[in-house]
């Protein structure tokens, strides 16, 4: 029935009533070797690159060979405002994906993102979907991966200590020696420009030379001062790490650097505008010139300063060069899975890469689908998802899966709060009120919310053991009443099986007419812009600004990158900026507190009041339960 | 004529007279096949985890499979002191390993460590050996390798993240809420403790109760707080980038940290306690082990505070699981080599790791030869190779082999400075009085280092073009007057043929009968050990303790550590801690300006005056050329 040949055999599972720890469902099933995946989904050997025999990258040039290919149907997963502990996202796209292939017979690809470690070692201890719904091995899924994030990190802190070095020695060297030291005399006596160093000229309208000593002294200076304001500097360094004391710090305080101390602050790696870049990029030459565009501060003339002015562009693109590459897994039933770009969608983009989603289009052929996420609540993940990644893919989803729970639809109908650990007695036993509450504030709202972008929308109930079938299908109902089709789904103790009803009203809303339009145009002002999605997305009646973001609003719009979409930081456990608020708040004012600016990955960054951007470690983090037998090699605590 | 079977197949070489950079001979050189490398040389599919065809990581399995087998014989390179510029150790341990199989038939290994990310995008551009004597492909050598530094980071970090929101939660948090957290009521309302906190409690001499709520109220309040003084904290962050403004700063400046700001700074990664474990490690079991016993801090009543009693053994374990296993990879002449461990012999302990070396030894067989290296002069990377790795190996070198340049000679003997891109005349034109001066001070006593340790020595005279073959002849002449053998060696430009006759004396070298003999005895005193180095491998006449260091080699003696071998922190580039004096200086007296102390490694680390922990950015780091073309996807600037 497909346009392509897929080979792919499902994995027997043998599922158990009493459904297992996830580590425990991953450890039982053995995983085809990666090549004979690769083989079965028309992956040929030279275009794989395996990390032992249980993942591989993929090499984009799939992309040039599939190129007359069509296109299978594109399926977005996103949540409702989520409790603390997560509604399933991951699973139910896993799960789907397992299903529209066992279940319907159709060529499937799960497109998902690779963990931050930080909450791996911190809260959650893993995050590659759930029970019978998962990416297996498990414990390959969430350490090191093919080590895109440890690049991340590494490329991202290169061009970090680059530019504190790169003050220092303006700072400290007369213009001479500065000038001196940054084009030195070759053996010749000659002192050559490097492309880099030529291509700073260009920009700052100086006639390229060979030679730097053509250059007139008054150019000599402006060429090698880079003359950053160190107000205005907005790369962070990044750590893979949950370490809440590296959330601000001065740096600086060594002898060597004579005083020079600045204040500053680590994010999670995922956070990193490189992390951004990689998930937007649509080839190793895009994410080259992204790269260069990056602007790292604004010089004391107004003027931007960029990573290619630092001179780090080829150095963090080779650091860089493999994380173009998607990394190929499964899923528990054997089908295939694409890891790629990573998450934290309350304060990135959050969603997995451009390039994953093309490749595995083209994979799956015209008759197959694709099931990605979007991080956290439609809000939030889901509007960057069609907002920024959308415009940069040129892609549009067919049909839209928002995933909700009965646990949080209580909590957002009245019910008490959520904390790890500790779900009261009011989520575990049948409660139509809180439900129905929930149902028609923050279920409704951000269904709503979709329908925005134009486009038809599958309600899945993500089945618990302690949700009454009263309960499920109130939900089933309500999704009905706001114009979506509703299906109660049992994938994480069911696998494909459990979501098969999920998977057949996916393919029927997928071939519907679907009319996509962004929620707002890229060239109206920052300031308009925010509004909208203030309004329009999170029920707000306005927006005020900070005298920091009044400041910087101006300084990119002088700067030309006024058009570019936006990236909202905002906390993912409230419609509003106020983690407290839970349904659908209406009549708040949204405070942007600060906004920032990712040129390279082409959008512009308001902060919606107070938001983290990197998280911490509780007094007794899940690490205590982490373990390794060092015979066996079992790893313990990766739940 | 081996007792294995090797069907190792050279790879042709054509090499140019006028030698191409390091990355265009790695360029136009296919290497073989990594499976097919792992098979020339025995090693089974099974044993093999290949990353991308090009390297792949080996199984310690293959110890118990080669149990019985004999080892080959240990060579041992090491480096008088060397000038900034480096004077060709790794390019001679590449060039001796290809001789002795090309030009005499010997099964041979090269072991060698993988380079720190910081110097290749600061000063050096890469480390893979060089001209005809490299490791291939050296972009793969030299970025990422398969992850061991990125994973040595990412769980460094997560210990140090784990010390500091440790004690702010002790510090904001009263005994009960303390303890309530750290042990949680399960589902069954009982707080069961994890192996982990049933080990605190062990060592802290309370009965163990598979219940905590059984403990006495004083046993919760020690069990609960670490009570670390801040003072004593010895494990800092650590960063594979070279960032100069992270050698001293300030933490817990967010808001968040409520006023807890403490100083600290960030090594490089190489430098990190967990890098020494893995390359002194036995197994994972061994790792795990050292892992648990790292001492972190001390608490306010004198006692040591551990990586187990943070709670973090396990998951930094399971970070690090996979960096026990060397990689593979290949000289461009596809003979074997493993790259395991880590660089910067002057403040680790920087040597390539024991298991490498041992799965060589077996792999080679008895006819065969293993060669190694140690960093920077004998005086430190070879002490330590000798006083540390092979106290822990159990091994120790047939034959040590030290490489010594005419331009290294004529600096000791008085030539004028040498930075990085400034090689003045007197090292490009001939000048026996400097060479002679040279040999006759450092050349003579490190010579002398070696023989204290009852080994023979091969002088390798390492051959630069600029070098006059009278002088090439006096370095030769020399070295049979010291006692060791000399000989010419020119493998940069020819490769193993260039090496024959270095291989041949090795050989030789290697059948006689060495009296190895440690310097020190362990069970001596930390000052009786400093004053045994200072004294006999640095020419120093006494030593000087600052009051830290009094004071912190007061508390490891107290502590029971005092009988660990010594891991000396010291300039590279000078006998003495003073870089600038050269030759081989007497009379002076060694600062220990601090100690501090690795006990998972095994070792106490005494600091000998100003020692940076962390490189830095000059004004003109080398990424300004590095680049890549996003077509081909060929690399440059990394020479």
């Amino acid at each position: 029935m497909s346009s392509v040949k897929w080979t792919l055999k499902k994995l027997d599972v043998k599922r158990e009533a009493n459904v297992p720890s996830d580590i425990e469902i991953s450890r039982r099933q053995t995983p085809k070797p990666i090549t004979q995946l690769a083989k079965e989904i028309g992956i040929k050997d030279e275009e794989l690159e395996p990390y032992g025999d249980k993942k591989a990258k993929v090499q984009l040039s799939i992309l040039k060979r599939y190129n007359n290919q069509e296109n299978g149907k594109y399926v977005l997963v996103v949540g409702m405002t989520p409790t603390p502990l997560g509604e399933g996202k991951s699973t139910t796209t896993i799960g789907l994906a397992q299903a529209l292939f066992s279940e319907l017979g159709h060529p499937s690809f799960a497109c998902v993102r690779q963990p931050s470690q930080g909450p791996t070692f911190g809260i959650k201890g893993g995050a590659a979907g759930g029970g019978y719904s998962q990416v297996i091995p498990m414990e390959e899924f969430n350490l090191h991966l093919t080590g895109d994030i440890h690049a991340i990190t590494a490329a991202n802190n290169l061009l970090a200590a680059a530019i504190d070095a790169r003050m220092f020695h303006e700072a400290t060297q007369k213009d001479d020696a500065l000038f001196d030291r940054l084009v030195p005399k070759n053996k010749e006596g000659k002192r050559l420009l490097t492309p880099i160093q030529q291509r700073r000229l260009q920009r700052l309208g100086i006639a390229v030379q060979d030679d730097a000593e053509k250059l007139s002294p008054e150019d000599r200076v402006r060429f090698a001062r880079l003359d950053i304001d160190p107000k205005t500097i907005t790369w962070s360094r990044v750590i893979d790490t949950s370490d809440r004391f590296l959330r601000g710090i001065e740096v600086g305080h060594g002898n060597t650097e004579k005083g020079h101390v600045r204040k500053t602050d680590f994010k999670i790696s995922v956070g990193s505008e490189l992390m951004a870049i990689l998930a937007l990029s649509l080839s190793l030459a895009d994410m080259r010139e992204r790269i260069g565009k990056i602007v790292v501060a604004t010089d004391n003339k107004g003027q931007p300063v960029t990573c290619d002015d630092v001179g780090c562009t080829g150095a963090v693109t080779v650091l860089m060069k493999d994380t173009i590459k998607p990394t190929l897994m499964q899923t528990v039933e054997g089908t295939p899975v694409f890891v790629h770009a990573g998450p934290f969608a309350n304060i990135a983009h959050g969603a997995s890469s451009v390039v994953a989603d093309k490749l595995a289009l083209k994979l799956v052929g015209k008759e197959g689908f694709v099931v990605t996420e979007a991080g956290f609540g439609m809000d939030i993940g889901g509007e960057k998802f069609l907002d920024i990644k959308c415009r940069s893919s040129g892609l549009s989803p067919n049909v839209v899966v928002i995933v909700a729970t009965v646990r949080a639809l209580k909590m957002h109908g009245g019910g008490p709060p959520v904390t790890p650990g500790n779900l009261p007695a009011a989520y575990r036993t049948p409660n139509l009120e809180l439900l129905e509450k929930g149902c028609d504030s923050n279920l409704k709202k951000q269904i709503e919310n979709i329908q925005k972008f134009g486009l038809p929308v599958v309600v899945c109930v993500n089945k618990f053991s302690t949700d009454s079938d009263e309960e499920l299908n109130l939900v089933k109902e309500k999704a009905h009443k706001f114009n979506a089709v509703g299906v109660i789904s049992n994938h994480w103790a069911k696998g494909g099986e459990g979501a098969k009803e999920l998977a057949q009203a996916v393919k029927e809303a997928a071939n519907k007419k679907s009319e996509f339009k962004f929620l707002y145009d890229v060239n109206k002002s920052i300031k308009e812009k925010i509004e909208i999605i203030a309004k329009e997305m999170y029920g707000a009646s306005g927006v005020e600004y900070s005298e920091a973001a009044e400041t910087t609003i101006k300084r990119y719009t002088d700067q030309g990158f006024g058009n570019l979409p936006l990236c909202m930081a905002k906390t993912q456990l409230s419609l509003s900026h106020d983690p407290t608020k839970k349904g659908a708040p209406t009549g708040f004012t949204l405070p942007i507190r600060d906004v920032s600016i990712s040129v390279g990955a082409g959008f512009i960054f308001p902060f919606c009041g107070e938001i983290m951007t990197m998280p911490g470690l509780n007094t007794r983090p899940c690490f205590y339960d982490i373990d390794i037998d060092p015979e066996t090699e079992i790893i313990d605590g990766l739940f």
